[in-house]
Protein backbone atom coordinates (compact mmCIF):
# COMPACT_ATOMS: atom_id res chain seq x y z
CA UNK A 1 0.00 0.00 0.00
CA UNK A 2 1.46 3.32 -0.86
CA UNK A 3 0.52 6.49 1.58
CA UNK A 4 1.16 10.27 0.89
CA UNK A 5 4.44 9.61 2.23
CA UNK A 6 5.49 7.29 -0.19
CA UNK A 7 4.67 9.85 -2.94
CA UNK A 8 7.57 12.08 -4.51
CA UNK A 9 6.78 15.26 -6.37
CA UNK A 10 7.75 14.78 -10.43
CA UNK A 11 6.88 10.68 -10.79
CA UNK A 12 5.56 10.29 -13.44
CA UNK A 13 3.41 6.96 -14.63
CA UNK A 14 2.19 5.90 -18.11
CA UNK A 15 -0.65 3.16 -17.82
CA UNK A 16 -3.68 2.17 -18.58
CA UNK A 17 -5.67 1.14 -22.42
CA UNK A 18 -9.11 1.47 -22.44
CA UNK A 19 -11.21 0.64 -26.35
CA UNK A 20 -13.70 2.82 -26.94
CA UNK A 21 -17.35 1.06 -28.59
CA UNK A 22 -19.87 3.11 -30.36
CA UNK A 23 -22.17 1.14 -28.34
CA UNK A 24 -20.96 2.71 -24.87
CA UNK A 25 -20.48 6.27 -26.50
CA UNK A 26 -23.93 6.04 -27.51
CA UNK A 27 -25.05 4.45 -24.27
CA UNK A 28 -23.52 7.23 -22.28
CA UNK A 29 -24.67 9.78 -23.82
CA UNK A 30 -28.33 8.97 -24.26
CA UNK A 31 -28.05 8.41 -19.98
CA UNK A 32 -25.78 11.48 -19.40
CA UNK A 33 -25.28 14.04 -22.31
CA UNK A 34 -28.22 13.44 -25.25
CA UNK A 35 -26.87 16.33 -27.01
CA UNK A 36 -26.94 15.56 -31.04
CA UNK A 37 -23.28 15.48 -31.43
CA UNK A 38 -23.04 12.73 -28.67
CA UNK A 39 -25.51 10.45 -30.49
CA UNK A 40 -25.19 10.29 -34.42
CA UNK A 41 -22.44 10.91 -37.22
CA UNK A 42 -24.84 13.29 -38.73
CA UNK A 43 -25.48 15.86 -36.23
CA UNK A 44 -21.98 15.82 -35.58
CA UNK A 45 -20.87 16.19 -38.83
CA UNK A 46 -22.23 19.67 -38.67
CA UNK A 47 -19.95 20.91 -36.12
CA UNK A 48 -15.91 20.88 -35.18
CA UNK A 49 -16.48 17.27 -33.56
CA UNK A 50 -16.81 15.95 -37.91
CA UNK A 51 -18.43 12.30 -36.66
CA UNK A 52 -19.57 10.59 -33.55
CA UNK A 53 -17.99 11.24 -30.59
CA UNK A 54 -17.64 10.71 -26.63
CA UNK A 55 -19.26 13.44 -24.20
CA UNK A 56 -16.53 14.81 -22.17
CA UNK A 57 -17.84 13.31 -18.71
CA UNK A 58 -17.37 10.19 -20.60
CA UNK A 59 -14.11 10.78 -21.39
CA UNK A 60 -13.12 11.30 -17.75
CA UNK A 61 -15.51 8.77 -16.42
CA UNK A 62 -12.96 6.22 -18.86
CA UNK A 63 -9.99 8.13 -17.48
CA UNK A 64 -11.01 7.53 -14.40
CA UNK A 65 -11.63 3.82 -14.68
CA UNK A 66 -8.00 3.58 -16.19
CA UNK A 67 -6.60 5.60 -12.45
CA UNK A 68 -8.90 2.70 -10.75
CA UNK A 69 -7.21 -0.39 -12.81
CA UNK A 70 -3.75 1.02 -12.05
CA UNK A 71 -4.20 1.79 -8.15
CA UNK A 72 -5.43 -1.94 -8.27
CA UNK A 73 -1.95 -2.95 -8.98
CA UNK A 74 -0.27 -0.17 -7.04
CA UNK A 75 -2.93 0.40 -4.35
CA UNK A 76 -2.98 3.68 -2.86
CA UNK A 77 -3.86 4.75 0.36
CA UNK A 78 -6.90 6.86 -1.48
CA UNK A 79 -9.75 9.14 0.46
CA UNK A 80 -11.41 10.17 -2.98
CA UNK A 81 -10.55 13.47 -4.60
CA UNK A 82 -11.59 17.18 -3.74
CA UNK A 83 -11.71 18.99 -6.95
CA UNK A 84 -10.15 19.48 -10.29
CA UNK A 85 -8.44 22.46 -12.31
CA UNK A 86 -7.72 22.77 -15.47
CA UNK A 87 -9.75 20.04 -17.36
CA UNK A 88 -9.75 20.29 -20.90
CA UNK A 89 -11.40 18.12 -23.48
CA UNK A 90 -8.25 18.88 -26.11
CA UNK A 91 -9.74 16.99 -29.24
CA UNK A 92 -12.60 14.56 -30.01
CA UNK A 93 -12.58 11.10 -28.79
CA UNK A 94 -14.39 8.71 -31.59
CA UNK A 95 -15.91 5.00 -31.15
CA UNK A 96 -12.53 3.16 -32.29
CA UNK A 97 -10.04 5.11 -30.59
CA UNK A 98 -7.61 3.25 -27.97
CA UNK A 99 -6.97 5.50 -25.20
CA UNK A 100 -3.86 5.59 -22.27
CA UNK A 101 -2.81 7.98 -19.63
CA UNK A 102 -0.05 9.56 -18.21
CA UNK A 103 0.18 11.23 -14.83
CA UNK A 104 2.66 12.96 -12.96
CA UNK A 105 2.90 14.35 -8.96
CA UNK A 106 2.90 17.81 -9.11
CA UNK A 107 2.53 18.40 -5.41
CA UNK A 108 2.58 16.26 -2.14
CA UNK A 109 0.95 18.52 1.23
CA UNK A 110 0.44 16.73 4.60
CA UNK A 111 -2.59 18.32 6.10
CA UNK A 112 -1.84 20.42 8.98
CA UNK A 113 -5.06 20.26 11.29
CA UNK A 114 -5.48 16.24 10.16
CA UNK A 115 -2.25 14.39 10.77
CA UNK A 116 -3.33 11.18 9.69
CA UNK A 117 -4.07 12.28 5.71
CA UNK A 118 -3.21 15.15 3.47
CA UNK A 119 -3.01 16.01 -0.44
CA UNK A 120 -1.38 15.60 -3.25
CA UNK A 121 -2.21 17.52 -7.39
CA UNK A 122 -1.07 15.40 -9.58
CA UNK A 123 -1.31 15.85 -13.86
CA UNK A 124 -2.94 13.33 -15.69
CA UNK A 125 -3.41 13.56 -19.85
CA UNK A 126 -5.28 10.79 -21.89
CA UNK A 127 -4.16 10.37 -25.25
CA UNK A 128 -5.51 8.45 -27.57
CA UNK A 129 -3.73 5.68 -30.33
CA UNK A 130 -2.05 8.61 -32.10
CA UNK A 131 -0.13 9.48 -29.30
CA UNK A 132 -2.65 12.83 -29.68
CA UNK A 133 -4.06 14.50 -26.04
CA UNK A 134 -7.46 14.07 -25.45
CA UNK A 135 -8.15 15.33 -22.10
CA UNK A 136 -5.76 16.80 -19.72
CA UNK A 137 -6.13 18.03 -16.14
CA UNK A 138 -4.55 18.73 -12.47
CA UNK A 139 -6.67 16.41 -9.91
CA UNK A 140 -6.46 17.49 -6.00
CA UNK A 141 -6.36 13.74 -4.24
CA UNK A 142 -6.62 13.07 -0.81
CA UNK A 143 -4.64 10.43 0.56
CA UNK A 144 -3.82 9.13 4.11
CA UNK A 145 -0.75 9.08 5.69
CA UNK A 146 1.28 6.27 6.85
CA UNK A 147 0.30 4.85 10.31
CA UNK A 148 3.51 5.17 12.76
CA UNK A 149 4.47 1.67 13.58
CA UNK A 150 3.75 -0.08 16.52
CA UNK B 1 -32.56 29.09 -30.21
CA UNK B 2 -30.35 30.95 -28.19
CA UNK B 3 -27.32 31.93 -29.60
CA UNK B 4 -24.17 33.83 -27.92
CA UNK B 5 -25.62 37.22 -28.68
CA UNK B 6 -28.46 36.68 -26.26
CA UNK B 7 -26.07 35.77 -23.17
CA UNK B 8 -25.77 38.17 -20.37
CA UNK B 9 -23.43 38.14 -17.87
CA UNK B 10 -25.39 37.92 -14.46
CA UNK B 11 -28.11 35.63 -15.76
CA UNK B 12 -28.88 33.25 -13.12
CA UNK B 13 -31.12 29.50 -13.90
CA UNK B 14 -32.33 27.50 -11.43
CA UNK B 15 -33.23 24.22 -13.22
CA UNK B 16 -33.44 20.44 -12.73
CA UNK B 17 -34.36 17.41 -11.07
CA UNK B 18 -32.22 14.11 -10.31
CA UNK B 19 -33.02 11.12 -8.21
CA UNK B 20 -29.93 9.44 -7.50
CA UNK B 21 -30.50 5.92 -7.00
CA UNK B 22 -28.71 3.18 -5.51
CA UNK B 23 -28.66 0.61 -8.33
CA UNK B 24 -27.39 4.21 -10.59
CA UNK B 25 -24.50 4.96 -8.20
CA UNK B 26 -22.94 1.21 -8.32
CA UNK B 27 -23.50 0.87 -11.75
CA UNK B 28 -21.56 3.75 -12.12
CA UNK B 29 -19.42 2.76 -9.74
CA UNK B 30 -18.75 -0.69 -11.07
CA UNK B 31 -17.88 0.54 -14.46
CA UNK B 32 -15.79 3.59 -14.58
CA UNK B 33 -14.99 4.32 -10.29
CA UNK B 34 -14.60 0.82 -9.02
CA UNK B 35 -13.12 2.38 -5.57
CA UNK B 36 -14.72 0.80 -2.15
CA UNK B 37 -16.29 3.70 -1.01
CA UNK B 38 -18.43 4.02 -4.12
CA UNK B 39 -19.30 0.37 -3.83
CA UNK B 40 -20.20 -0.38 -0.46
CA UNK B 41 -21.62 1.20 2.94
CA UNK B 42 -19.42 -0.56 4.99
CA UNK B 43 -16.42 0.41 3.36
CA UNK B 44 -17.69 4.12 3.08
CA UNK B 45 -17.95 4.25 6.48
CA UNK B 46 -14.87 3.99 7.19
CA UNK B 47 -14.09 7.15 5.35
CA UNK B 48 -15.42 10.11 5.47
CA UNK B 49 -18.00 9.82 2.96
CA UNK B 50 -19.70 7.73 6.25
CA UNK B 51 -22.13 5.38 3.51
CA UNK B 52 -22.35 4.84 0.00
CA UNK B 53 -21.43 7.88 -2.11
CA UNK B 54 -21.46 8.00 -5.58
CA UNK B 55 -18.30 8.71 -7.94
CA UNK B 56 -17.25 12.41 -8.43
CA UNK B 57 -17.45 12.02 -12.18
CA UNK B 58 -20.85 10.32 -11.88
CA UNK B 59 -21.74 13.50 -9.82
CA UNK B 60 -20.76 15.35 -13.15
CA UNK B 61 -22.90 13.34 -15.09
CA UNK B 62 -25.76 13.66 -13.63
CA UNK B 63 -25.31 17.69 -13.35
CA UNK B 64 -24.83 17.31 -17.54
CA UNK B 65 -27.70 14.97 -17.68
CA UNK B 66 -30.20 18.22 -15.83
CA UNK B 67 -27.69 20.47 -18.00
CA UNK B 68 -28.62 18.83 -21.56
CA UNK B 69 -32.29 18.47 -20.27
CA UNK B 70 -32.63 22.43 -19.58
CA UNK B 71 -31.01 23.01 -22.52
CA UNK B 72 -34.13 21.18 -24.39
CA UNK B 73 -36.56 23.16 -23.14
CA UNK B 74 -34.61 26.61 -23.98
CA UNK B 75 -32.33 25.19 -26.68
CA UNK B 76 -29.27 26.68 -27.13
CA UNK B 77 -26.73 27.12 -29.93
CA UNK B 78 -23.97 24.68 -28.12
CA UNK B 79 -21.06 23.61 -29.62
CA UNK B 80 -19.72 21.33 -26.72
CA UNK B 81 -17.59 23.08 -23.94
CA UNK B 82 -13.91 23.14 -24.38
CA UNK B 83 -13.22 22.65 -20.30
CA UNK B 84 -13.71 23.22 -17.04
CA UNK B 85 -12.03 25.25 -14.16
CA UNK B 86 -12.38 24.76 -10.44
CA UNK B 87 -14.27 21.74 -10.59
CA UNK B 88 -14.67 21.05 -6.86
CA UNK B 89 -16.58 17.91 -5.14
CA UNK B 90 -18.32 20.22 -1.83
CA UNK B 91 -20.41 16.98 -0.45
CA UNK B 92 -20.33 13.44 -0.72
CA UNK B 93 -23.99 12.21 -2.82
CA UNK B 94 -25.74 9.72 -1.46
CA UNK B 95 -28.72 7.20 -2.88
CA UNK B 96 -31.90 8.75 -2.03
CA UNK B 97 -30.74 12.29 -2.55
CA UNK B 98 -32.73 14.24 -4.90
CA UNK B 99 -30.18 17.07 -7.00
CA UNK B 100 -30.66 20.17 -8.86
CA UNK B 101 -28.62 23.36 -10.54
CA UNK B 102 -28.24 26.71 -10.35
CA UNK B 103 -26.17 28.13 -13.27
CA UNK B 104 -24.60 31.68 -13.83
CA UNK B 105 -23.35 33.26 -16.52
CA UNK B 106 -19.96 34.84 -15.82
CA UNK B 107 -18.38 35.74 -18.70
CA UNK B 108 -19.04 36.42 -22.57
CA UNK B 109 -16.92 36.12 -25.34
CA UNK B 110 -17.34 36.75 -28.97
CA UNK B 111 -13.98 34.79 -30.97
CA UNK B 112 -11.68 37.15 -32.77
CA UNK B 113 -10.73 34.49 -35.17
CA UNK B 114 -13.94 32.87 -35.67
CA UNK B 115 -16.75 35.66 -36.40
CA UNK B 116 -19.89 32.74 -36.09
CA UNK B 117 -18.71 31.50 -32.64
CA UNK B 118 -17.55 32.40 -29.28
CA UNK B 119 -17.47 31.30 -25.81
CA UNK B 120 -19.13 31.55 -22.21
CA UNK B 121 -17.96 30.69 -18.55
CA UNK B 122 -20.48 29.99 -16.89
CA UNK B 123 -20.60 28.23 -12.73
CA UNK B 124 -23.01 25.69 -12.10
CA UNK B 125 -23.85 24.43 -8.16
CA UNK B 126 -25.53 21.18 -8.08
CA UNK B 127 -27.52 21.23 -4.43
CA UNK B 128 -28.93 18.19 -2.60
CA UNK B 129 -32.30 17.87 -1.38
CA UNK B 130 -30.98 19.77 1.76
CA UNK B 131 -30.49 22.82 -0.03
CA UNK B 132 -26.24 21.97 0.18
CA UNK B 133 -24.43 22.19 -2.27
CA UNK B 134 -22.39 19.09 -3.57
CA UNK B 135 -20.70 19.78 -6.61
CA UNK B 136 -19.24 23.47 -8.12
CA UNK B 137 -17.50 23.84 -11.50
CA UNK B 138 -17.27 26.73 -13.66
CA UNK B 139 -17.49 25.41 -17.65
CA UNK B 140 -15.87 27.32 -20.59
CA UNK B 141 -18.75 26.69 -23.28
CA UNK B 142 -18.72 26.86 -27.27
CA UNK B 143 -21.87 28.35 -29.01
CA UNK B 144 -22.74 29.71 -32.49
CA UNK B 145 -23.11 33.39 -32.89
CA UNK B 146 -26.97 34.52 -34.19
CA UNK B 147 -26.73 34.15 -38.23
CA UNK B 148 -27.14 37.47 -40.16
CA UNK B 149 -30.27 38.01 -41.68
CA UNK B 150 -30.74 37.46 -45.14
Amino acid sequence: MLYLDDMQVGTKRSFGRYEVTREEVLDFARRYDPQPFHLSDEAAAETHFGRLAASGWHTCAMTMSMFVAEMAVHPQASLGAAGVDELRWLKPVHPGDVLRCESEILEVKPSRSRPDMGSMRTQTTTYNQHGEPVLRFIALALMRRRPAAG
